[in-house]
This record gives C-alpha cells, structure tokens and sequence, in this order.
C-alpha cells in the first residue's frame, strides 16, 4: 500500500495557471488568450511549453480556436443535466433543453434536421424490438444554448406507434411533446434507461457541434417504455463532453 | 430543415477500416497492429494518413502502445456498470468491481493506495456537510481486470461517523463492505446520487490508469445518503472513457 505522487510536468503547470486565470476572471468568457509569444515572454517558458498547455485546454474545451480571432475562452458554463428532471419537464410541457439552458440563463434554441420516416438502424431495432430496416419516425435536432451547440439528439419511434399521432410529425409537437403524444395515445413513457459512453467524434459531429478532431463527446442512448414495458422511443444523444455534468439519483 | 452530411477523409477512413478489421478479429485483442510502413504500403495511403489514424485510434482506446513490443491491440471488453446493480451487489458481499468484471469473465482485483484520515478537500466536506478540512476516512483504491486498471476510487467517510466502526480501516471490511460497516451503526446507504463529467486525466492519473494524457476519463462523484438523508460516504471514481458504459435507470 503505497501512496503515488507524480511530479507535474511544466506545460501542467502552465495548464493549470491558464485555468485559474479562466476561472478567476483574468482572462474572462469570450475574451481572447495573449497570443503564444506573449505567454511565453510573460511566464519565461519556450513557446514550445505555452504550446502543449493551450493544447490542453482545447482538448479540455476551456478555449476554442477561432480562424481570426485568435484563441478565445469557452463562454458556456458547465450545464447540469438531471436525468429525471429532465423527462419531468417534457410531461408539463417544457422542453427539457429549455429546463437546462434557464437555470443558467441562458437562450435555448433547437433545429430540426429531420423529420422523416426511416428503416431503423441496426441497435435502434434492437432496441426497440423491431427487425433491423423496420420503420421508424426519426425526428433529428440540434440543440443550442446563447446559439452555441451544445447537442445532438436523434430520437426513434416505431412507426406503428408514430402514425398513430400525426403531430409527432410536427416540429413542434404540441403540448409535453412527443411524450405528450405517446401518451394521448396510450404509450406514455413510465421507465427510462440510459447508457452512457464517451467517444471522439466523428467528423459530422465536429462540424455540428464545433468541436476539434480530438475533443471527447457524451454519448446517451435513452429509452422509454411504456406502462406495459413496451420501448416507445430510443434517443442518441450526442454531447460535448466538457459541456456537460450528468446527474442520476436512485434509492437503494 | 436540411441533412448535412460530411465526406469522410482518408484517414478517418482508414480508422474505419482498422476498427472493423479489430471487431472481426483479423487483429485479434492483445496482438501487434502491422508496422505503419507495412500499412501504408498495403493499403496505398501515405505513413502520415496512417499515422494519424493510428492516433486516433490510440485516442478512442482501441490500441495501446507499449515500449518494445509497439502497437498492441485492447485486450479488455467495454464494461457494462450498472450503478443501481453494483451497489446492491455490494451489500449483498460481492464487491462491486467483481461484479462487473465477472459478467465478461474477467478476474478482478483490488489494490488499496492508502487508508487513512485525512482533512476532507473542498469539494468532499462541501458534499458531506463538513467545514473543509475536517476529518474524514479516505479508503483509496485502484481496481483491476485481468491485470489492467480499470478504475481509481477514494471514497470519503466522515471521521465522526467512520470511527464507530473500526473495520472500516482495514483492506477487507467485512461482509457488505463499507457499506455493511455503516449499515451496523446505524447509517446504511439508502439514497444514492451520481454526478458524471468527462476530462482529461491529470498525470498522476495517467500513470496509474496507463493512460496518454489526451485519452479522457470519467469520473463520478458518487454519493450515499443514509435513511435519515445524511450524506454518509462520498467516492470519486476515476475511469478510462474507453473502458466502460454506464447504465442508469428509473421510473417517471
């Protein structure tokens, strides 16, 4: 049983003084970082040094590189997600990405890819008892917070149980959303799962959510089923994953 | 409304192409990729695209490079953790990492860094209702699965209530655990909450959990309150992104 202590390597150090610099104001939200020769005049490290450290903090999402503006600080706060509040808010009629953008003020707005009809991929069959290629409703979004991405969602439900309703055809599903729907038709969500995986992101996700080649990204696969424990609806969500702290709670 | 779609580059292709040729066994877990000379020239790209598909694949954790013996294929599944399961396994007498690994007949392992009292950090008493600094017991951990590690967890128990039971200062607390412990002086886990972010690891992390500093990892602050809704243990666990799913699940 022995304690371990790594000494920090310098290009940590300067990581680290970067981001207390971030977190106490010095460098605000939105403001841009000295430029590298600056930094490394000011701290008396190589360039080299200043180099992996700012690369650290794009990894970690604390800056974003911007082609004219040079590097400047994330302006995002860290959004908390609470999986049970979440699916709450949808059933009294607030859409879940509104719940999460408010309680830190900020300006939530969602855009639809795409609302179509499609034959469900492999795991979404699975998933939802269907034979892969079975149709399925797709509804594809991205969901922005003060117009910054923040996700993707892309949600699947059995087009036997779509038709039923024709607003889930609607961007705007009327009242508790698609949830609301589910329910006037008698398949109402009762228990969810989620699974939750981290990944890179492949290239579309990098161009829509804006992030860089190596930034890791949440991945939730979230089910309802319904009181008869018939999956209704399996969504994928993809997330930034420095953009978002998950939150479950259960009793014993 | 419209679908974007991007046009995958070479060497995200050639990701691909090496992903499948892992999943279907042509590189089978614990072998050595080919060399990337003899990649490039077998799949007509350059070293360079090669190089950074290899990267990327380093990254996601589907490789690992080890000294001498070079590009070695992941040896260990992606580890389902369901968080409601592998606490009742816990006060059942399994020890949840057991559980876990069992379910991939894996054998797990337990290696203890430091049991000891020490002045609860910010973060810790703030979660316990402690002032910062005040005693609490650290039970600090790292888990294998067939000799790799699989996870860091420090749990935290406040002093005042850790003392009641001396047992929880050994290795092997017992039938139930910690758990059990607690469960004896009358402050058994009965709610459970668990916050979940993704970061990179720092580099004493990255030594124990043999990761590279850009791989990310999940940590979890897990939270156990007792029937009286007194946080009685709090655990940060430490775990490489690759490595693991976690499943949650609830009722509406």
């Amino acid at each position: 049983m022995a304690t371990i202590e790594t000494p920090k390597s310098q290009y940590g150090q300067i990581a680290d003084l970067l981001i207390s610099r971030i977190q106490d104001g010095t460098y605000p939200p939105g403001s841009s970082l000295p430029s590298e020769d600056k930094l490394a005049d000011a701290l008396k490290v190589s360039r080299v040094t200043i180099n992996r450290a700012v690369g650290l903090l794009r990894l970690s999402g604390y800056v974003k590189v911007k082609r004219g503006s040079g590097t400047i600080v994330r302006t995002l706060p860290v959004i908390l997600r609470d999986a049970k509040a979440r699916y709450a808010a949808r059933m009294q009629g607030t859409g879940a990405g509104e719940v999460e953008a408010r309680q830190h003020n900020l300006v939530s707005n969602t855009v639809y890819r795409q609302i179509a009809e499609v034959p469900a991929p492999e795991h979404v069959a699975q998933t939802l008892d269907l034979k892969p290629g079975d149709p399925t409703l797709l509804r594809s979004r991205t969901l922005f917070a003060n117009n910054e991405p923040t996700q993707i969602a892309d949600s699947y439900i059995p087009a036997a149980i779509a038709k039923l309703s024709p607003e889930l055809r609607n961007e705007n599903a009327g009242p508790g959303g698609s949830y609301g729907r589910l329910s006037d038709i008698g398949h109402g969500p009762a228990r969810f799962t989620e699974d939750v995986t981290v990944r890179m992101p492949t290239e579309q996700e990098q161009q829509i959510l804006e992030l860089e080649a190596a930034q890791p990204v949440f991945q939730i696969w979230h089910v309802a089923f319904d009181a008869k424990n018939k999956p209704v609806e399996v969504a994928k969500h993809v997330m930034p994953g420095h953009l978002w702290q998950l939150h479950y709670g259960w009793d014993e």
